[in-house]
């Protein structure tokens, strides 16, 4: 009998084993489920596959490179600085054309500072000063310019003054121009050069068309009749972030150019290009408060005749760019295609599911399907009483209307 | 007839099948099983739901724009550059106020260097000589300043010299202070502006809260007291990280500022706030090695009266900062609530699953109950034979041939 | 009977119901599901499990730390700048050694250059002028140098010239030296320093490996045999990226050096190591085109006796390097574990699915299992004939205890 039994465990593993359903004759649970069906299918086909591309395997790990140019002179007219033109050398930093570049469109400049000794700017509370004793020597200003030296410097006859201080002299005067020195950066233009590439699917492209002539490119300027083309004028950018150019050239700020691939690969290379959009980045609305705006401070330092440094102080205002690239690309793929239509499936348990408590709690007859839903069986006492137990299912007693109540 | 069948399929459609269960009266198995369900719940109610908000959509493409503003002054007297004070200008590099900048606390200056011919370093193995023949003309020295010219260089009584190289000379002279010399940078301030948007649910924010005035801005530190003040004590945040600035002033290193933003925009905006965190990036442990630090080298260029080119080497140390922002919104939305209830309900299935096997298997009655669960059917011979097979299932006479081709 | 019934229904929340299946002995259908069954199995150990490492918890929110710093010297002879060397101070942009840096390896060089008129280069189409009309006062050329001062500069005898324009004066001549400047740079290395810490397993590691003694360091360079070597020679870097780096180092370019840390932490620290890959990333092909190679623009800034600003104009080309840091770190983790076999065992029910249907409507006895599997059920028409229904379903002679034997 050994010999026997496993060959029958080994038929039987290749027996096919299916779940016994009741066919429950209601029409309302029913259509309920077929409902519920067609939901996870619309779901499956519309949600899953065809918006979510669910049969497509993704590489959202772009790799990307920006190269930034700027193109473009300035002519300004100012007593501190007499007549000036401004090219790309003197107006874009940093020079290296990545993918965060600033142009500078308002400046105050303080030439000729020295190391020596000056009185500090008087808007500074810390540096106010009645006599030689408010001005600790070797202390620092707090939010200044230096270290105080011990003296009070008055203007004849007023009795307040303000501290005298060791630091590149003279200080910075506060007052920007009302208007932005560099205004007409506006009309500057930007050619934007990108380069991704998906490395999962080894795809690269350019958001330069290869079909472009030379000349195209050279005139082309980026608008919705010209999606592809790569040069964008300052003003232009602005304005599409919903901002005015004069006005943020005055206090500086951040705009976002967001170049967005996203790719399916299923379809031919071309069909593949970026979509710019356009940001402000920094808070516009926070203007009046000491958060608006962007400025930053450097310094150009020389050397005299006699070898003493000297510097020109430049606070810049301007508007910063920050290039940034994302992408996603999806080409199709048997693995996620089967995992999207295998939890589609079992989704469909769940309104079974869903069914069920309706079929056998909330509808009239649900005492009745809950009987023949489930069938109940005792385990026999020993294996020997089995026939007494054969005997205890073919009259279920217990299933009597008033234990269903109880389930 | 085939009329009769068509509307027999019709209606067969909206008929409910529910699968057939069996009770088994086990106790144990059904603890069991009720154990495995209430886990189950637990996980998708207490995890999914409540710890992971698996009822929100989320976004994690935060788009982020970080400004940075340096504040404070540091006085130094040394033999090689005098009284000299170093404001923003000076130690901030790059001066852009991105969201990585460097504050230079250290620093070896080697001024006046000019194109010219002098001996190279004693330090460098490369450059050492006993005579000419072991400087060839023209190899530029491994790891060194400058290209041979085919002497050697010695000491007067010295047998053992350097090659002499054409360079920018003087060389540099491998000692640093021992001293941080800006150690006082400990006090400087860092004002860091960021306003994030996430662009799936169009939500803007800033760190620097609206409803704090202007003089607070001014005068606040960010700490535990403060945790939504933006201006940080540079000393603070290297302590926080876990170092000592004077130690760190000395050889340089880096540090991470990460801002999170973890927003529930189900609740109101205010809640949404930023959680700084401060981290070294670079490995303080390797403090004997080659790798222990950070420093860069960059020159000042100047003319002399005769237009020749002069310069002065900086080999700086300092701090890194890295501000790192990252975050995460979620907001409610019907689909992923649904797909994280079926796949719990999915997860149901795999319980049974396992009950199924205990109670198959493992216990003592499992034969019986495999016997109850399991319904042995064998194919008829031929369809002639169907009527045989109709009488061994009890006269289910609704389960006519007809009926079955309508299904 | 209140009471009994509160006990009888909290018993039979201790109830385990089971589906009831039939065996179905086809073995066609019994072998598709078992060879279904093991697809599912392999897909989810050796895909799930072995390859993804489904057991795992994974952490991809990496830091990251870059440090760069480059060693080397060139030495140049030209006619515009004599002989000259070329140290990191000179050629490094930005010196700061961040992730992103360029190497200069060609450049022109533009001395001397003033504030003052000058005829605009000839090879600008918008400055070509026949007379002074030609030249509107105040207009900017159009991709130029510097505004129209509104005269016409012809040579004696010839009929066409270039309008003066208000610039820096002279301006460039548009042409780059046929063999790179600093061609040598192929010999410089560069040292990548690169910390990460994974947050949520609290794990750093550095590329620099802590065994390695400083003379190693100090002489080893990174190749197949020294794959954890930090220090890289330029020119294999382009090399591996597939680039001649003599032909790149004329026209500019930018390569990606990706550091990749793929780290199970289920085995031991040290088995964490960087794996190093090179690509060129923007497009060589399109070498022809105004958008090939890498270049920009920058000044240095002198004064002269008289405090007249003076500067000299590099138009640098020459080879960017981004290093782009990405990792995943892997624990175990039961919570993952739990779902992929859940949602593993949920897969089964789909492979179910698609038995059913092959056993139900596409195979020759598919009546009869159809027959089998679904037992249709009447719904009384009152409660009143329940007895009816049950002795329906009595006698089921099939489920004797001796073939419980042979599953």
């Amino acid at each position: 009998m050994g010999q026997v039994s496993w060959k029958g465990l080994f038929l039987s593993l290749f027996d096919y084993k299916t779940e016994k359903y009741v066919i429950a004759k209601n029409k309302k649970v029913g259509i309920l489920y077929r409902v519920v069906q067609l939901s996870i299918l619309a779901y499956l086909v519309g949600w899953v596959f065809v918006v979510k591309k669910g049969y497509q395997d993704t590489d959202t790990s772009l790799q990307s490179s920006v190269i930034t140019k700027l193109k473009g002179v300035a002519f300004t007219n100012t007593s501190e600085l007499g007549e000036r033109l401004w090219d790309v050398a003197d107006y874009v930093i940093p020079p290296q054309g990545e993918n965060v570049f600033f142009v500078m469109t308002n400046l105050i400049v303080t030439p000729n500072q020295r190391q020596t000794t000056c009185p500090e700017s008087v808007n500074i509370p810390d540096a106010l000063c009645y006599e030689d004793e408010d001005c600790p020597a070797g202390q620092a200003v707090v939010a200044g310019n230096g270290v105080k030296t011990g003296r009070c410097l008055k203007d004849r006859d007023s009795i307040r003054g303000s501290c005298e201080i060791l630091a590149w002299c003279p200080v910075e005067k506060r007052s920007k121009p009302k208007k932005p020195l560099l205004g007409s950066a506006e009309n500057f233009t930007v050619f934007i050069k990108n380069s991704i590439r998906f490395p999962k699917f080894k795809f690269s492209k350019m958001n330069v068309l290869a079909t472009n002539n030379e000349s195209y490119l050279k005139t082309c300027r980026y608008s919705t009749e010209h999606p592809y083309c790569p040069i964008f004028l300052l003003g232009n950018i602005v304005r599409w972030a919903g901002n005015d150019f004069q006005e943020m050239a005055l206090e500086g700020g951040v705009i976002g150019i967001q170049i967005e691939w996203n790719c399916d690969l299923d379809k031919a290379p071309s069909e593949c290009n970026p979509h710019y959009s356009f940001s402000r980045l920094d808070n516009k609305f926070a203007e009046k408060s000491v958060s608006s705006g962007y400025n930053f401070r450097f310094a150009k330092y020389y050397r005299d005749a006699e070898g003493i440094e000297y510097r020109t102080l430049f606070k810049a205002y301007g508007i910063r760019f920050d290039v940034m690239v994302n992408g996603k690309a999806g080409k199709f793929n048997i693995i996620p295609t089967v995992i999207n239509i295998g939890s589609g499936l079992a989704l469909m348990g769940a309104g079974a599911f869903f069914c069920d408590l309706v079929l056998l709690y909330l509808i009239k007859k649900s005492n009745f399907y809950r009987g023949k839903k489930y069938e109940e069986v005792n385990p026999p006492a020993s294996l020997k009483s089995t026939v007494a137990v054969l005997i205890d299912v073919n009259h279920p007693v217990q299933e009597s209307p008033e234990q269903d109540v109880c389930e």
